[in-house]
């Protein structure tokens, strides 16, 4: 089973990254570009089939390893 | 307008950072996890409210920054 996890800044938390992206933009000539908020985006494969059961792994394993929870938000989506 | 992009590595092409992630979640006891693939997940904010024109110009960012296209994959969604 295939799970997909979004792991962004939660809103407020300087994201000096997405800043950096920004201004490189602009100096590209992209003008328009108001804000830029970067994340990570994890694909996992899981021996589990039930989908229930793989979800909460999924969570577990966001609280305990893929996202800092003080300062990231994270959203699991399981599929296929 | 709001855009997000996913910036993949491409299928075949060596995930280093995910193979790590995946050492680290069955050094936690998170078994059955058979393959983690590490991406980025972007959010703009443009200032542009043509659909077409904002989507044209992510992809043309992502083509000359955000993604290096030679192993990496990208996709564009454009919403709000």
């Amino acid at each position: 089973m295939k799970a997909t996890v979004h792991v962004t800044l939660k809103p407020g938390v300087l994201d000096p990254q997405g800043q950096a992206i920004g201004h490189a933009l602009s100096g590209l000539g992209f003008s328009g570009v108001t804000s830029v908020r970067m994340g990570k985006f994890l694909e996992l494969d899981l021996a589990e089939t039930d989908r229930a059961k793989a979800e909460a792994a999924v969570r577990a394993m966001c609280e305990k390893l893929l996202a800092n929870t003080v300062i990231e938000a994270y959203r699991v989506e399981i599929g296929g």
